[in-house]
């Protein structure tokens, strides 16, 4: 009843464990490599697009659930069958995996998207390009994160080299209109086996290079709060979605919300949660794959800011700078993944929290230049 | 630089495991047994009273810290000897481990403490009794805690068994006053290795049978906080302490304060600052051993209440109650050490934060309740 068992052992793996091990819950961590960023929890090393390597992990743990959406979901539908307690279910999961499923059933479901279009050949995206032009997003429907597999097009030759190789996505690409949107945000929620849902603040995300760089919790008003979570309860509800969820979405001219993208599992945007809410991401995505109540979702401060470090080639080990940033931000939370150094690459965060965001984003930013580069 | 290791296996090893998962700083257990608290982050297993095996730890790690004031202090002087960083050194760890060494240095240092003697006679303890009875405290020096080497004493014949075998407790017994206090405060602070010197705020300590049972952060007013920090620094400076320190005290009728005992290591007073503080004690030990610049020590909130879970012979694993306990107190965060219970052995706590001091103090006490004996 208390073992969770997760797939990947990236840094959402990793910050599952000091959860885990507060609660006295065991985590068990199936990794891919045997330096991972959960390394401290993975029992097993191994290929999780192996179903007999997924069926012997399965077999040591109550529970299976996610670092990444990258688990075939054949596999994840035989150990089901099987059996096996698999949170979120593939079901679920397949939207997270596939955006073309996502869009079919968020449009069944009636919920603010992006005008979207499934795109089988090159005249199908040119009429699209007609229709909502003269630029259109287009995307792999399945594999792409962090910018990756999106491409802004203004014409077929933009998408030429995927359109010639639809097979090997699917057999389509997915177009969407390019929203003319004011900002970015994030709706975080953890959604219970039994069905119970509780919702953090809706956040705003500051992205560079289709990478999330900075978070704001809550998104400073004004913001339509109560409608980014019916959103994610409908979703959450309509897609039978388990575990945390985050719902990244557009924010229009008129405060109005499109539903960008899914994750289903805890989230960049949510790492804020750890110290600043009463019941962090991580701890939740626990209780709701176990299937206990969830824990309280307030936050303790008025605002708290995440800065993201993302890895600069020059910069092996921050850590070994913490003496210096620790001195000048004693009130910083300073968090390493214990990755090793790719220009772009998640890292670390920084956590602060308190009353005044304008300062809070100063000295997170200025932080943040300390790890990289030491004192000026 | 960074890898702490910590001798002793219990639940304060345990919890700096969190701290260094989310600073990416290594931790490595020397634990006494194979299942122990902190089995997670255990990287040896052995006799710390074996200078080889610790020898051998000590060679993996960059820093020697505690999770008990139980290593031999000439073992841990061979270690330094041999350039090994020992935190805090024995020079100071010996006034945890030895009462009478710490009383005489307390009384050098003009700290204020209940009047106290050495004992190495039934004849001294006769004259003490008659001089601060008609009841006094006797403790043996090294090897008491958690009410265990302390009894009450009226006679002689109270502790005729210490007095006939004075050579297993290095000669004599510490006497003290039987100090009529009104309440029982503990001072928490943490002094890195460069000097560096931060105080949580002063929290009041409830025993039952010689056990914390509770604590209340910040103790309530009228308190004096300034006078308790003084305290701590004067010891920590005086003792060359270095690391997390809990000075307890005893507050009398008039407000003052005296020294009772002194822990060189995370407390058990300071498990609130895990959720109710910006920089918990077990991260600010790490830094402060390691010698990185300290963490902000304020609260999130205004109170927090910290609630035991002591062993219940009947009650095998709480954590099987979660789900009970989880619905009625979704702001409650919920510890467990991993350990099998005993009557009256620390398996866990519980904390809440918030404005309302005696509501939490009642929401603690009905969690505990609950996951003890379940549901009325």
């Amino acid at each position: 009843m208390f073992t969770v068992g997760v797939v990947g052992g990236g840094q959402l793996a990793r910050m599952m464990h000091p959860a885990a091990i507060a609660l006295g819950i065991k985590l068990k961590v199936f990794a891919e490599t045997k330096g991972s960023s959960a390394h401290a929890a993975a029992t097993q090393v191994g290929d999780y697009t192996d179903l007999g390597q997924l069926r012997e992990f399965a077999q040591t743990v109550d529970v299976i659930t996610f670092d990444h959406e990258h688990v075939p979901v054949p596999l994840l539908e035989s150990l089901e069958a099987e059996g096996h307690s698999v949170q979120p279910s593939p079901r679920a999961l397949v939207h997270a995996q596939n955006k073309l499923i996502m869009r079919r059933r968020l449009s069944e479901l009636g919920l603010p998207q992006p005008i979207w279009s499934e795109i089988s050949s090159a005249s199908e995206l040119e009429a699209f390009l007609t229709k909502v032009g003269p630029e259109v997003i287009v995307k792999t429907p399945i594999g792409g994160y962090d910018g990756k597999g999106v491409r802004v097009a203004r014409s077929t030759a933009d998408v030429s080299d995927w359109l010639e190789n639809l097979a090997a996505y699917g057999g389509s690409l997915l177009a969407e209109q390019k929203v003319s949107f004011v900002r970015e945000l994030a709706q975080l929620s953890g959604t219970s086996t039994s069905g119970e849902f509780r919702s953090w603040p809706v956040v705003q995300t500051v992205q560079a290079s289709g990478v999330c760089s900075e978070v704001i919790a809550p998104a400073p008003a004004p913001v339509d709060s109560a409608g980014a979570v019916e959103i994610a309860r409908a979703i959450a509800t309509g897609l039978g979605v388990t575990g945390v969820m985050a719902v990244e979405m557009f924010e229009t001219a008129d405060g109005s919300l499109l539903v960008n993208e899914l994750a289903m599992r805890p989230h960049n945007s949510g790492h804020f949660s750890i110290e600043a809410a009463v019941t962090s991401q991580f701890e939740q995505h626990l209780r709701a794959v176990l299937g206990v109540p969830l824990g309280d979702t307030s936050m303790h401060s008025k605002v708290a800011v995440m800065i993201n470090l993302l890895g600069v080639d020059n910069v092996i080990d921050f850590v070994s700078q913490y003496a210096l940033a620790m001195k000048s931000y004693p009130e910083a939370k300073f968090h390493s993944y214990e990755k090793s150094a790719r220009a772009g690459r998640k890292m670390g965060h920084i956590t602060l929290q308190g009353n005044d965001l304008e300062q809070l984003i100063a000295q997170g930013r200025a932080a943040r230049e300390v790890l990289y580069r030491g004192d000026a």
